[in-house]
């Protein structure tokens, strides 16, 4: 009954590095600037993230980028209009963290999803359900387990670093990780983690 | 793909009164030590409760247990050695909801696992996954989704007060739920609520 995830050593990994992807805003208040441009043009906006997970002594690790000194991102991006939210992801990732060598980008697995964000206004705060009051919320963020293969060949953004996150120090830290990626360890709880080496 | 809940106006539910449930402890202290005998006995405990929601306003709000002042439960309780997770759910949620009248007790539909967590020592804190170190840990506590009939004629023992509370107020409020209970929104985010009237 439990849906298995297999998970194997972040050593079996390789993680080179591609060429810088240019943040397309530079401050918190230019990038809610740029979504309410795209919302009077296309609506709600739909961004879809993978939940990458590995294992460090026989213990669950998360890949998540971070971006200077303290900016945490799970790998994903926006949906362009009317795109398919598991084909958006495999694009978003084989973007983010593909070989440049095209023969070499992962088959990705999209799984289960894992949980749905609302963004009521042109601010920061999300929450895990819709509020009863907004009827026009402004950004609908979904995170999908990625199930990885055995072995994969990464390339990462120069700008970015990929780091592997326990998830003890996710768990109930959302002062240091925010409210999407320090509620994954609660989301997770339900699968079962098969250790491989 | 999102799996579906059907949820129903609370006032398509009836909710009597039956006799009393003794709590089996009167302190902190005092379920600590049963606890402890248990195990000894027994190994890990495994305790079930279910995630019952309802509608109001075509909002999804949680039924749950307030017993006394402060302490709140979700319906459920310890499995029985060997006993199954689903079967011994639906045992307990007659015992805690079901009719005195046989005939009158629902047809339990035990669904999605929602959440796993683990109590790594005989202490009150409990975690979404089982901490590396931990080899032994005391008990570990099973959330599912229950997919209530359109219509239930419910009895609550007379010491306990069931309330239906909006996602919003458990939401990031483990200071007045505890951190199983206010993680619940985040865990079913992913579903499809569908609102019937």
């Amino acid at each position: 009954m439990r849906p298995i995830v297999d998970l194997y050593s972040l050593s079996h990994y390789s993680f080179g590095t591609k060429e810088t992807k240019v943040e397309k805003d530079t401050s918190v208040a230019a990038r809610f600037d740029r979504l309410r441009e795209i919302y009077k043009k296309e609506g709600m906006r739909t961004s879809v993230a993978g939940v990458l997970l590995v294992q460090e002594h026989d213990y669950p690790h998360l890949l998540l980028f971070q971006i200077g000194g303290t900016f945490k991102k799970l790998p994903g991006g926006r949906l362009r209009p009317g795109e398919n939210e598991i084909e958006g992801l495999k694009r978003k990732l084989t973007s983010k963290l593909g070989p440049r060598s095209q023969n070499l980008v992962p088959n990705w697995k999209i799984g289960e999803c894992v949980a749905r964000w609302w963004r009521p206004n042109f601010e920061t705060v999300m929450y895990p359900h819709c509020p009863a009051h907004i009827k026009k919320p402004k950004e609908c963020r979904v995170l999908y387990m990625v199930h990885l293969s055995e072995r994969e060949e990464f390339e990462v953004p120069g700008n970015l670093n990929l780091n592997a996150i326990p998830m003890f120090e996710l768990y109930d830290n959302a002062q240091r990780y925010g409210a999407v990626i320090s509620s994954i360890p609660q989301q997770i709880s339900r699968f079962e983690f098969r250790m491989n080496n």
